[in-house]
């Protein structure tokens, strides 16, 4: 066993905590997918998924990455030869590039910059310019800490006759992304963030216009194509098409149903708050956000690090010191700055933690902190907010 | 909790009974794929899978099912517009077609039949016939037991100068399969079988020639691209390209930890046992084996069910009265024959826990059985064998 003084709290945006109880579930015994046991969990597990999609549409399972999500919607919308729109403010937008080009399409890429919004008034006008029947953009980016106003931007699509296929793996049931209320018409998303599971199941809710798109888009697939999985999960029961991830579904179930108990929107405003408690501590330990001060940022906050400290020692210092996993930056902004993750199964004690080895990482790194400062801050947010901030049980 | 009376017994080739050694492991925290901790497992894993296919190459690993393995071969190695030529004897072979020809092949299909193998002699002729660069076919056609001779039919693909990928999901470690030594270019295989792991993880072992292939071809792929996922695996320390299934790793880790101590070669005697058991089980029942009598079909037992009863009630009963989850035929085969999978986690009791069940329900549909027969020729095949027959601990 590791040093019990130095506990280990999961901080990152790449996988996060799994609740016990949903641990449990999936150290079950093994069951077969075509049996009654597993079938009523799968389509529970489907149901389920509809409330946190807030949509009717079949949300489509494959056991995939988050990414196989993703490479889902390349391969069902994108039409070799064909240009395809991806608006990107980070690492995981550029992905969208990455995957139209793989896929065959004249992508055209709208950059909005790492720790920049999308603006809808860009969007519009590259739509105008070079018009584009499927746009590719991303709800939470997951490098910056971004959340785009997906609601405007599919307003924006669909204004010039566009789809519109969001990443939203990061941000699916922590921030709001009402799919049938804003027309949003492909959310693609994984088991690892918000969802409270492991890694290995990818999402990808696609409404009628989608998939009938897609029925006469023709890119290379079969695994991922959308209509055969949509085929047995229509049956009746439903049937996955290839064997799927048994024990991600037993833990799916206990996490959907956490969700159900916690409720979608106390969920969004437990997030809220852990976001804006995180944003207080920062600004408080005379910090800057990167990336621009946002009420809806909520999924990741990144700060940038001080100068003069060698940026890239502070999430090592915090990992190896004092057990906190946070994330530091990926490509060019290595170094340059710290991304603390809170979407999921994470409560008030999580940032509180959080900071308190942050605060005591900046000082071991030399730039001099008031010991307690950000802390404090984050609980001043969470007394006044006077609500119950625990994550479910 | 169910009646403990009818305890449960997993039998099917699909998901396969979990050791408990490996849930466990899955239960433990979640870990940041790119933390020292999570490393090390990974790092493992990747060295433990090369024992397991007998190979130098690097295994490549997938967030997917068995057919997400298969799918990023069709990816790589068909050539849009070109030939590909499918040796198929069931339905998992079938499933090559389907592939090749969602990734643009012009397929040609070689259909030895179900229950038969595929004749070296007929892929021969076939490729002279016409021409292919890769030849798809399969060692353990789960859906009729019958295992192919891959060896031969290797060095025939080979005389011809195609490359030959294998679906070895259901055999890999559990009947063999020595990639290096036999020279087999690509062997696709998934956790969920003689792996001892749920469903989650594909893979797909190249050989330097099957890369060097992939490069020049050119279907769509990205998730599934080999160069992305070798690229990832062959940094130090290997870095997955997109997020892995972290506690699926975690029980591979452990798993493949159980093959190492039981020996692989035991392993397969071990595979051996079971499955000659299971066929003296079946004739002293009087009944057939469906597809040939072979010493090699150690991964499935197939059973041609008595004429005269409702087939389909078989595995049913069995499920439902007895706990015993067996398969039953797929497609033209529902109804006519018993699927008893013992590929991973078996020892010799749940052979003759199965076929005491199976025994019961034989009766239960109106067939005719002196009760014990078939225990009894596989206690003797075990009592006779006189080496430890456990699976491991």
């Amino acid at each position: 066993m590791a040093n019990p003084f130095v506990k280990q709290y999961l901080m990152t945006a790449g996988p996060t905590p799994i609740p016990p109880a949903v641990s449990e579930a999936m150290a079950q015994p093994m069951l077969y997918h075509r049996a009654p046991a597993f079938i009523e969990v799968y389509a529970r597990c489907l149901e389920g998924l509809r409330l946190v999609f807030q949509t009717e549409n079949d949300v489509l399972c494959f056991a995939a990455s988050g990414s196989g999500g993703m490479e889902s919607a390349a391969a069902n919308l994108v039409e070799p030869g064909e240009p395809a729109l991806v608006a990107s403010c980070g690492k995981f937008g550029e992905r969208w590039v990455e995957l139209c080009d793989a896929f065959g399409a004249r992508t055209v890429h709208l950059d909005a910059g790492w720790g920049n919004k999308v603006e809808p008034a860009e969007l519009e006008r590259q739509l105008r310019e070079t018009p584009a029947k499927v746009v590719f953009t991303t709800l939470s980016e997951t490098s910056t800490g971004v959340v785009n106003d997906i609601q405007a931007l599919t307003q924006v699509a669909h204004d010039a006759g566009a789809l519109i296929a969001v990443d939203a793996v990061s941000g699916l049931g922590a921030v709001p992304i009402p799919q049938d209320e804003w027309g949003v018409d492909v959310v693609v998303a994984g088991s690892q963030k918000a969802l409270m599971c492991p890694p290995g199941l990818g999402f990808a809710s696609a409404n009628d216009a989608a998939l009938e798109f897609a029925a006469g888009a023709g890119a290379h697939r079969y695994y991922f194509d959308w209509q055969r999985t949509v085929k047995g999960q229509r049956k009746d029961p439903p049937d996955s098409p290839f064997t799927p991830a048994v024990t991600l579904f037993l833990g799916l179930d206990v996490a959907l149903r956490l969700i159900e108990e916690e409720g979608l929107e106390q969920v969004f405003e437990r997030h809220r708050l852990l976001g804006r408690a995180a944003r207080a501590a920062v600004r408080a330990l005379d910090l800057e956000l990167f990336g621009p001060e946002d009420e809806n940022a909520n999924v990741v906050t990144a700060i940038k690090l001080p100068e003069g400290i060698d940026g890239a020692t502070v999430p090592k210092l915090m990992r190896d010191r004092y057990g906190v996993t946070i994330a530091g930056g990926q490509g060019h902004l290595k170094g340059r700055i710290a991304r603390i993750a809170h979407c999921g199964y994470f409560g008030a004690f999580d940032i509180l933690t959080t900071f308190a080895a942050f605060e005591m990482a900046l000082r071991d790194a030399g730039h001099e902190v008031e010991l307690g400062t950000g802390v404090g801050a984050a609980q001043a947010v969470f007394l006044e907010a006077g609500v119950p901030v625990a994550a479910p049980a």
